[in-house]
């Protein structure tokens, strides 16, 4: 636990072990795993004990490093055959997570680069080397987010988020909770932070307020149905949520529910601003519309975390895992390089996105 | 069960016990409990093995009718005073209960009005029959609010409800989803139903989504934020909730999350209907800022239902058991007496509501 709170994702000290918080015992155990195997690290990413895009990419980056590092012989073609199907065992932990397949790619393209002039520890060095820049790199990113969202924050304000984009989604600081992380920084201690319970997963129970609380924000837990009356009641002063997907025109996919308190914040006249790396931002999709919305299984609703099952059995049920917000409900869209505001077209195309270059 | 599902309060067929369907069992167990003892009466109320306002009036009056029945004596004093020592411990099993003193006290003034002119069977007799008058009346009254919120459906319509104000809430067909009753009754059976899981007590999951399926009606359970989603894929036609309680300008106090329904289908363009006898208008409030919001125990959020606790020891947590959905969001309310349009006060007027007579 570092002095903002938690630690998501990291290397041991003496660099032979990728070290992840186990987010599945959250809230009521804080434990961490020290993996040096590929089942146990395969493990890990498929069961969710490390979960959120950028935190999962930290770890396959030193998970695969760790796995290098085991590597005994001198044969640089079985080197680099090892590495090449320990990538692909380690993407197909979570073959849908697009930061996951990333990193190893860049891992992979980083010991390509490098073959014919580096011997094999050389090589694993610049793998570990490449690891804690995907991992400092994130955290800059997360850190600049917050930055820019903090210079919207007011003291005393009451801050509403919904599902877990925080430390526990990133290498540190998160993308919809950073802001609040960077205030703690700058010593504030006045700001509220309400946290949607977020179902079906309640990430907003689990780790949002967990990890929240763990920081010493005075932190609320409102179930989902809650946000109208806190907003009502005057407790909310800005909005802030992360995103899986923003499409061109400022459309973004994010945890369901999350279209539902933008609605909200409109009708209370609340600013709304989501929080992404620009990476997210998907120039060559026009709208949401074009993104896909998966659909994930009814157990998660009707039977999942409870002693007993809580609907009648045969129910249909509808458990659409995103929604798409639109972008008239956004105020503003944050990323590493700045506050897009509307028309975020124009913005995104200022901040030197294009579908071109993506 | 009947027809048309089932059954959740009535007397037995020999007159003798007071039979309600276990709530607190659904939706994984239909048990009936026949009920002729102070003591199990008592504790069916308080613990909510029978509950909604009618209900628990009608279950409240067959309950002291068949404990008068169990008697002795002749003495008519006496008879009397067993009557108001059972009715002051049925009221005390649910203090806040409004409808509960109510039906008793209207039990209390037939025993009364009838002491001089009857003897004890006949006031026994005469006791009986006002409590098959109390269920009689709350079945015409929830019927006729089912036929005016039935003249708005179509047919293939999807309706949202949100909580339960069922069948399962009154002696028959409920409030809320009455329509749907009467829809089935004329022969209807392409409606679709969507029910709110309503957090955290998730009536919508453990009442509405059972008595619907069980009424053999198209039933799709939702976590309370999906309702976005589901209005705009367009599977939504008409919302129908409850109220609890409506303010003379049409501001109505209703399970938590109902003022955010409200708001997502004004954005959606989504007709919004509140059903409700007369009786909840309460014409002498003018608006729900002077309606008092109950607020719940902190561990029906982090841990009721569940196998383990689900948000952070000592979490702060917001639980108001209601919410007001303002005027302005609401299409039309729609009581017995027909169905009330903006502006609401003039609606109420003409419908013979008045502070002065109530």
């Amino acid at each position: 636990m570092n002095a903002l709170g938690l630690e998501t994702v990291n290397i041991s000290e003496d660099r032979t072990k990728l070290v992840i918080l186990d987010q599945t015992l959250l809230p009521n155990e804080i434990k961490y795993l020290e993996l040096d195997d590929r089942e146990s690290i395969y493990e890990a990413i498929k069961k969710l004990r490390v979960r959120g895009a950028p935190a999962i990419g930290v770890a396959a980056a030193y998970g695969i490093y760790v796995l290098m590092r085991k590597f005994s012989g001198d044969d640089k073609s079985a080197f680099v055959e090892y590495f090449r199907r320990e990538k692909d065992y380690l993407i197909s932990s979570r073959p849908t997570a697009v930061n996951l397949s990333w990193a190893l790619r860049r891992m992979e393209r980083v010991l390509e680069d490098n073959l014919s002039v580096m011997n094999l520890p050389g090589l694993v060095e610049r793998l570990g080397i490449e690891a804690d820049a995907i991992r400092n790199e994130d955290i800059a990113l997360s850190r600049s987010i917050g930055e820019h969202g903090f210079s919207l924050l007011h003291h005393g304000d009451g801050i509403l988020t919904h599902c877990n984009a925080g430390t526990l989604a990133t290498a540190k600081y998160g993308t919809a909770l950073a802001p609040v992380y960077i205030a703690l920084e700058h010593g504030w201690n006045d700001l509220h932070i309400f946290c949607d319970e977020t179902r079906p997963l309640l990430q907003g129970a689990r780790l949002s307020a967990f990890e929240m609380q763990t920081a010493g924000v005075d932190t609320t837990l409102i179930c989902d149905n809650m946000a109208s009356i806190t907003m009502k009641r005057g407790k909310i002063n800005i909005v802030f949520v992360g995103a899986d997907r923003v499409a061109a025109n400022g459309d973004f996919a994010n945890k369901i529910g999350t279209s539902g308190v933008a609605i909200l914040a409109k009708y209370y006249d609340i600013p709304f601003y989501c929080l992404a790396p620009s990476s997210t931002i998907d120039m060559s999709i026009r709208s949401g519309d074009e993104i896909p919305i998966e659909e994930r299984a009814a157990e998660e609703v009707t039977e999942m975390w409870y002693s007993r099952r809580m609907a009648p059995e045969g129910v249909k049920v509808s458990n659409p895992a995103f929604d798409v917000t639109d972008h008239s409900l956004v105020t503003g869209i944050i990323t590493e390089k700045g506050i897009a505001y509307p028309p975020f077209d124009k913005a995104f195309e200022r901040m030197g996105l294009s579908s071109d270059i993506l």
